[in-house]
């Protein structure tokens, strides 16, 4: 294990697109990292595709005690509250990241069972409409953003407490896993993550979903006539509705204010259309300039020529547990940047 | 020329992004074809390409009347009366189509102007953010549906009077020029076409903007979280304001409905989704049925292998002036099919 690796296995609960590219990942890094598959078949077929799986719970989890294993929650969220139950009983000491894509929901379950210290949340900003150990695959995060969340150093430092050594470890071991599986570390905390999320990942599904039904509406001539602009439009409405429904139903307050900020707009724009000079002006000004700044935040990459990804997001080279580090995290959090462990 | 070619020069009025493609096309084929750009530093450098063109309207036009040329308007909608007029000083017997993306506002123009006779309307479902002569291409209507409108011909029919040869000769030239730029032409009446576009094209266009502007309200944490869902919806909002405000105030009634449609949607997955038990699953499954059937009645082009594309749109080989052609028409409509002239 090089200092930049994770320093202790990793143990993945749940190996479906987001869990099992992460095991993929891994053991191309050669690093020790097992898993469980809650489906017997597809635990087979893993185990003959020569990884380390197994379909049985209890045991997965004592074998990460046993070893310290880092602890990686990746199943659906209401699956999440049983399996953390099954750790608290088979492996007390672990830590635990997770990979689900509403954080509040997460921690709500972390902390009725009093793990907040031994928990540093994870949301993976990278996926396909498909899902399953089938459609797994190696590279899945490479250049994503992947979401920390620290709000239990946070809260230790508003209350001037140091914050534990054993989080301190975990929530390196948390980011030096994202780094080896190429993605980049944003931290963030829970509420401000689940309200970006809100913007930019639940109400594209919602907006999308829309756009599919009234495109429909229009029967087979709309759809005939249907270019890129209502292709691109509609592509997430090709998730898996249960999916769509778990992302959204668990982060509804936030999705709800996103959802009143996007009717506002649209009902402005739909009464100044239907006036007797229509107009569009004051919207299609607004929605070019916050597409321009969009695109300027994110130049580097795209412009870049070099076969060297150039992140745009600005780096922090951290080290927990040294002075004023989460103050460190709470700046870099504000300006969406990423932090590397060193 | 061949039997499958338009059976007379073509003249393009407006030289940028669709007319300019259609040029370039046209010139690869080794048809007669001229144009004029009103943009004389634009001209300049075409004619340097090459290209048979000129920023002097009234020659072009009376060298379309002078050789019996197909003129097509390619102009954006604020500039088709003022061209209507010269075409009408200048060029007073030549067949007439455009490209502008609403079919009701060209036609009033035209039928102020007692050119119903020799008008037929085209609209090609093809295009970029871009816009100019120098981002014209060649190929930019390969496989793209292009509308063409038959209100006159089925307005005669209505009446139980034959359509005009002169109108049934334009109309075939209209339909094989599509052909000669690889489109697949798709007979449709105006107000049929400007409420399919105001659902399939003009709605992703303000559902783009809505959620580029909720996004950037986000500011740069949301930013730095965005992945594919969000830079996929909102990919449109990218366009020239003035382009996205021509369109959609124009086609106002019908994208005013297409509005309604989405705003009742979207206010009830935000009122079920602020319910004691939030939930989307009404939303979520339809907008995924939605999009299932859509990809269905699109599957022969996506799914197939060949290098050869293979239209899922439904062909009718029609002879303009058979008899019940204008029904076959309708017909073809109501399919979202394809027509081609033999």
């Amino acid at each position: 294990m090089s200092p930049s690796d994770v320093q202790r296995p990793i143990c993945i609960i749940g190996l479906g697109l987001i869990g099992g590219s992460v095991l993929r990942d891994l053991v191309a890094r050669k690093h020790p990292v097992y898993g469980y598959n809650h489906s017997t078949s597809r635990t087979r077929i893993a185990l003959k595709q020569g990884f380390d799986v197994t379909d049985n719970l209890p045991e997965v989890l004592a074998r990460a005690e046993a070893d310290g294993a880092l602890i990686v929650i990746a199943v659906p969220m209401n699956a999440v509250g049983s399996i953390l139950d099954a750790i608290a009983e088979h492996a007390p000491t672990c830590g635990i990241t997770d990979v689900v894509s509403v954080k509040s929901a997460v921690r709500e379950q972390v902390q009725q069972r009093n793990m907040n210290d031994r928990y540093v949340g994870g949301h993976p900003m990278a996926g396909t409409a498909l899902s399953g150990w089938e459609h797994s695959q190696k590279g899945l995060f490479s250049g994503a953003a992947w979401a920390i969340t620290y709000d239990y150093a946070d809260e230790c430092d508003a209350r001037g407490e140091r914050v534990p050594k054993f989080w301190e470890d975990l929530f390196a071991d948390v980011v030096r896993m994202t780094q080896m599986v190429h993605a980049e570390a944003v931290p963030v905390r829970v509420a401000n993550h689940d309200a970006a999320v809100a913007r930019v990942s639940h109400l594209p599904h919602v907006l999308a979903e829309v756009l599919a039904i009234v495109g429909d509406n229009g029967g087979i001539l709309a759809q005939s006539l249907a270019a890129g602009s209502f292709k691109d439009g509609t592509r997430v409405a090709g998730t898996t509705p249960a999916l769509v429904r778990q992302m959204c139903e668990t982060n509804a307050p936030a999705l709800v204010d996103a959802l009143d900020e996007a009717l506002h707009l649209l009902q402005d724009a739909r009464d100044s259309l239907a006036a007797p000079q229509p107009s569009i002006e004051e919207l299609a000004d607004a929605g070019y300039r916050a597409r321009t700044r969009i695109d300027a935040r994110s130049g580097a990459r795209k412009e870049s020529v070099s076969p060297i990804k150039i992140s745009s997001r600005p780096v922090l080279r951290l080290h927990p547990g040294a002075p004023h580090w989460v103050g460190q995290l709470r700046q870099s959090e504000s300006l969406g940047g990423r932090i590397e462990i060193f």
